[in-house]
């Protein structure tokens, strides 16, 4: 700590944004700039950068994950009400800790069970036997089908659906034979699933989340998908069915994976690659076509759709060259 | 058939979890080794692997499709009570079929049809004049906007929405003209819509969805599609406006088809592949960049990117191989 | 106008499908066969085609633009009525025009503002503060989150979430620590949203969403993402975290935008084009792996996984020639 230590802080925000009661953060040094022209009343800065500003400053080792903390202490989640609203629908045998919510229009199924203060937001649809573990979140529309197993700490957010059908066929004589999809999804502690996304139950045993998995928005994890511990995913990522994904991995945005392949612990796919077979090494891996302008596009598309004529003409010319150097 | 032909079945389970009670089957040779482990009261096995174990089994021609018709058997759907529940809405004019459930808080619109032993569950909304034929199940919160029409024995997944207004628009003056999106969503029998999948309605004349077309979660179908009767769509695929998909085709995952294109019977694309023009022939197809471990990706995208330098090399060299020879 | 200028026009309908009391326009030539075979009452031509036809017709400099106004005219939104419907559940403090529509098993939250006009369909939920502006129009089962503010006029199709959580999240010894999202999503006048989309609020700062900016369905839209007035995007495009996208742009379907990115204005992203550095510069931008039939498609990828090698080859030609006309 440096500078006026009895300053009060109200707020987080942005170093450009921030005014009186706010404190504000730099973790990279490109926005060094920023220090001078801040309005913030408090900043968090790496250790190395006390002398950059006379503002009064917390110097740490990691501005990020000390902001992290600092916002999560001033912003706290939104307080909710316990109880069971009039107008939601609870059908028999259901558990509801009395310290838990259920908002306006929910319908919690037969003998679900929701831990200690769960909150589960309106017009949520809560299966028969799903069960919730204690000081989870759902947002308003989140729907869970039957049987299905939330962890402690969820965040679950407006319109994800967890356990759907996995999309299980089997062809015959021209038609889709559909295959019953009777095994759950279960999802481990400190779960936090974006709007929008899916995750099938599986066909015969269970789609698995372990803990601390964190899914962005319109992720699609298909059935029989296991995805490892503290493995994090950006928006609209899709998992086809039954691959097994490492721990502590990250998927950039779009990124997909087909189904039945391994990815190991520590693999990082990034935005937009296609993951056509199993990755068994810790890693970077890319691949997407780089993006140009029309012209230019176009004529890499030629040359690349055609590249089996270049590699012919390459090898031909290898053969005449190595006539002429025969016959010198 | 052979072995003991009275052991009795309640389950169906994978070879690797199965126990007392359980069916299992083996479709693919790769898994063979697993048969000699499993403790599965009975197999579901090709007729050429009579021998392979002691264990009680069925000998078929496709085990795959023996195996979803015994899990179907054993696994039917969840049942319902009939009735609309007292917290949902119906407006005037809907006919809802006596052996029908209406969930809690769900909304029919006016004039909307549902036929016999349709289940609509929890925080659905049937749109004014939706005709919904018999046997057809909606999971909770599903929305299924005016005048659309679904066929018999559908399932639809929740999130889904069908017939949302096409995304049409007139450019005049640097700003958008809605076009009124008038046309309808017209699915057949036997249609499954996954999770999150949402098919727009038609501008003027209707999208339609042909009989048995499965398609899974978070697919996007744009205004005026045609989807060919039991053609497969695996997650994440995009279809754009007008265009026109055959019958019995597979599109695997995130593959995506622009607009007004027409795709022949039979066409197979690969997962993460973009459609950029009509496929008239029937076969697979696939354009997809290969993924690398970083250092290798770096290298090959910059070549890529520079293929018309390559190319000009190439060139270059051939002109000057044209000129030893004829100096020869 | 030429022709009969008393008939008289009940709907718009395509050149195909028409018959009496439709109108149909033609705004592309390669359609102009059509109008032989239309039996339509009326039609909307480009003034050099005139002498077309017989059929009473409007002449205009853009028939998709005067179809588009006569459609809108022909084909209103639907009518609601005024009122907050019983089973609704309003919280304290909301304000809601007495022009307002509230439909069953909505839920408005504390402190909303709905202006004039404005109509919420089933099953919808409008957080805390949340602010809406006149004659806007959400469709079923819509999620907007506390205090995000939705502009005059906009249409937001079901299943769409504004206003969730951003995907923000500092590594911490092995786990996530999750970033409060304490900025709001803004949007502008005159903007629709498609089904499924979703739009997460800012972290510190607002997401903005500019004036007439035109959203299809399943797009996704990141925290502190700026998109500029005008822009429209296709179905399934993605735009990740703090990018700044500029006016008037197009993105075709399943466009990806990287984060912190900076497109200019005028700029044109072709479908299931990866943007991978910031676009300074008005214009056309494209790159996609040109799909192919299986047997070419795997010599391509193979080709161009290797394209490090050919262009080896390359070299060591160039080498070789270098040495052999040295010699000469």
């Amino acid at each position: 700590m440096a500078g006026d230590p009895d300053v009060a802080i109200e707020r987080v925000a942005s170093l450009e944004s921030a005014g009186p009661g706010d404190i504000a953060f730099l973790s990279q040094a490109k926005y060094r700039p920023l220090l001078h022209a801040t309005r913030a009343a408090a900043l968090i800065l790496p250790r190395g950068e006390r002398d950059a500003t006379p503002i009064p400053r917390i110097l740490c080792d990691d501005p990020y994950v000390y902001f992290a903390r600092v916002s999560a202490l001033l912003n706290p989640p939104a307080a909710f009400e316990p109880g069971v609203h009039a107008s939601a629908v609870i059908e028999a045998g259901a558990r509801i800790a009395g310290s838990s919510h259920v908002g306006p229009g929910c319908h919690v199924g037969r003998n679900a069970e929701l831990g200690e203060n769960v909150c589960v937001e309106a017009g949520s649809a809560i299966g028969d036997e799903v069960r919730i573990g204690e000081g989870s979140r759902l947002y308003p529309c989140v729907v869970i089908y039957p049987r299905c197993v939330i962890g402690k700490r969820a965040i679950v957010h407006s319109g994800a659906v967890i356990g759907a059908d996995g999309f299980g066929m089997a062809p015959h004589e021209g038609r889709w034979i559909k295959i019953p999809q009777v095994g759950r999804v279960v999802i481990g502690d400190d779960v936090e699933v974006g709007a929008g996304t899916t995750i099938d139950r599986g066909t015969l045993d269970d789609t698995v989340i372990e803990d601390g998995v964190k899914l962005d928005n319109q992720i699609q994890i298909g059935h029989n998908v296991r995805v490892g511990a503290h493995t994090a995913m950006a928006g609209c990522v899709g998992v086809a069915g039954s691959a097994r994904i490492g721990r502590h991995c990250t998927f950039g945005g779009a990124a997909m994976v087909l189904g039945h392949l391994e990815i190991a612990d520590d693999v990082h796919v990034s935005a937009g690659s296609l993951v056509t077979k199993s990755i068994p090494q810790a890693g970077t891996y890319t691949g997407v076509f780089p993006i140009q302008a029309g012209r230019e596009w176009r004529r890499t598309a030629a040359l690349l759709k055609n590249i089996d004529k270049l590699e012919a003409r390459v090898r031909m010319l290898e053969r005449i060259i190595a006539e002429l150097r025969e016959k010198e």
